[in-house]
């Protein structure tokens, strides 16, 4: 498939509803195989997570790319990859090689390292350079950071000007201690809905969500549409009844939105 | 296999063993394959969790279905998508699409919405006329809510006049602060044993316990034929380990019952 | 392959990196063989966890431990069939069970039961002669019970006179309340000092670090090669990333070890 039809589906798959992005630790070809065809359809995003990438046998790797493109989706490395890439001198070589794997997608962070919104701006131009669209993370892995709502607002006006697609909240994949949730993995909803004030929307920022518990939350705080990341594969279809008030934490949402039962008669 | 055979096996299945239901959340082919291969013979029932069911491409949950029933096993939707039929007024609708999908048994529960005892027994006696086995649920999922033990006894009560073969005891899928469960995910142990002497046996009652230390707390306080309920499908093995006594959890147990080594040998 | 060069190659395998044994509580074929795939190479031994191995369908069985011994893997059943066989004594037919079922290891524990130290090394000593790599461990199952250091000492000295290859420090499959970690999880870190010290190395002890947040402390403490077990099948690949500091826990390792971009090109 061309590029530019899988980008184009991939733009349209945006329109209208939330989008999931999941965060693929280790899945092996049955599981992989298996997460494409109950929730291919409900997720818009594969993260191949932090440094896992080029542990894979190298078939394996491509075989997973590919059945994601082929399922119209997004794939990218995890954001620790790049950032390993930059903390060695070695952006180029990066880009190459994720172009030559087949991903179509990357995720410009600093989650680690420390980043100028120069640098960053840079890295965001040069993936779109690669044909690739551009996910940017905001926030640190340390434990205690959590979001400054200014801060925020700049640094996703300069990636949205340099080209980036969507900004994710960091959250960590433990979901404790880091961004909107404190340490015991509830949300400070005060921020929360400080940065909702100030984008006056929700379209482009998509949350990092691990725990179920912060999923229904979200979808409870920005209605269904809300896109949400780091989604655990075992998760996926579980979110997807979330936010269709398929599930008691959402059934709320059931009258306003299409009910499966005609599907299945 | 005809239907009435399907019945009679399961009928059997329940006799002097503890019965395990598996809440499956979106395992896929390989996952359900692995599933009923290593633990197909340990477990009587699966649940297709909350309202997942309508998600998955028909063919796939048509398959799920068909191979849970080559195993002998009971097989319903959650009963969150009754629940969503009630509120929807599509019962008549739901019946004959689950069946239409093979089901051979369904979940009736009022777990988020409210029922009358009357609508509940009705509901009951509408699934039996379908030729289903019913299990009911007591209990909300709201968080806070406790075992009311003379109400929980009306309920079973009428529910098994109704014609219901089982009731569980609802936990949630977390297992935390609700039911018999607190905050914490520990056991209101006096509620519980109200509820023991209440019914002087436990052979029509399941109890919901998601966490292994739920699972192993109530093998200790019932004894290893005490039927467990909504068990995530990874631990299905686990949990047939300590009804044996061959995890140290339940390591007592092992004196009083079959033991493996003479099968290996 | 015969086992002469399997034991050749386990051996070649321990030589200058950190060994990881994967805890396997019920993986099908499609789930396990996912894991052989994905991080069989990073792996050194599989335990089928506690007392599962005799519930699996014999073919199935025998297909996991073929197919691990085809990566060059110890594969040994759980400590606790070992002490089931014990306490029933039925010590003989275990191991000529677990031999002629394929098994390459075995682990010698009393976690549940009581043992002397005469007979733990006779138990070491019958293992070796049927040819098993024999992997011993330290520590109650209790909770509460925590690492007594010259205790461990002197089990360990015993254990590898006696011709143990590995000893193993209990904590549990939860991770919580046993051994170097407290009820939160988290690390009694002078006990663990202490136990570094007394040894002065760590070549032959491992660690049972079944939790994410337990992994990356023993990797921050002892460094990269640290031997650690029971681990998730599903943290597998992650626990590589860490081990190669490829992960934001310990991304500081990434200037002293390999890093796999030049592979990827």
């Amino acid at each position: 498939m061309p590029l530019e039809l899988e980008k184009k589906q991939n733009a349209d798959r945006t329109i209208g509803r939330g989008q999931t992005m999941i965060i693929d630790k280790g899945l092996g070809q049955h599981g992989f195989s298996d997460l494409m065809e109950t929730a291919g359809d409900y997720i818009s995003c594969v993260k191949i997570g932090f440094g896992t990438a080029p542990l894979y046998p190298t078939e394996l790797l491509l075989g997973k790319i590919e059945l994601a493109k082929r399922h119209g989706l997004l794939i990218m490395p995890g954001g620790t990859m790049l950032e390993t890439a930059v903390s060695q001198k070695l952006v180029p070589e990066f880009f190459e090689t994720i172009c030559r794997l087949g991903f179509n997608g990357v995720e410009v962070s600093d989650g680690t390292i420390e980043l100028s919104r120069k640098l960053r701006s840079e890295l965001i131009r040069e993936g779109l350079k690669h044909g690739l669209q551009v996910v940017t993370e905001y926030g640190k892995k340390i434990s205690g950071s959590t979001v400054d709502v200014a801060e925020l607002q700049a640094t996703a006006d300069a990636d949205w000007y340099a080209g980036a697609e969507m900004i994710t909240i960091e959250a960590r994949e433990s979901g404790i201690g880091v961004g909107l949730f404190d340490a015991n993995g509830n949300c400070e909803e005060e921020a929360l809905k400080a940065v909702e004030r100030s984008f006056g929307g929700i379209s482009r920022i998509m949350w990092e969500t691990p725990l179920k518990q912060q999923q229904a939350l979200l979808l409870r705080t920005f209605g269904p549409d809300v896109h949400l990341g780091n989604i655990p594969p075992q998760d996926a279809l579980s979110l997807e009844t979330m936010r269709r008030g398929l599930r008691s934490d959402t059934f709320s949402f059931g009258k306003q939105i299409e009910i499966p039962f005609h599907y299945m008669i």
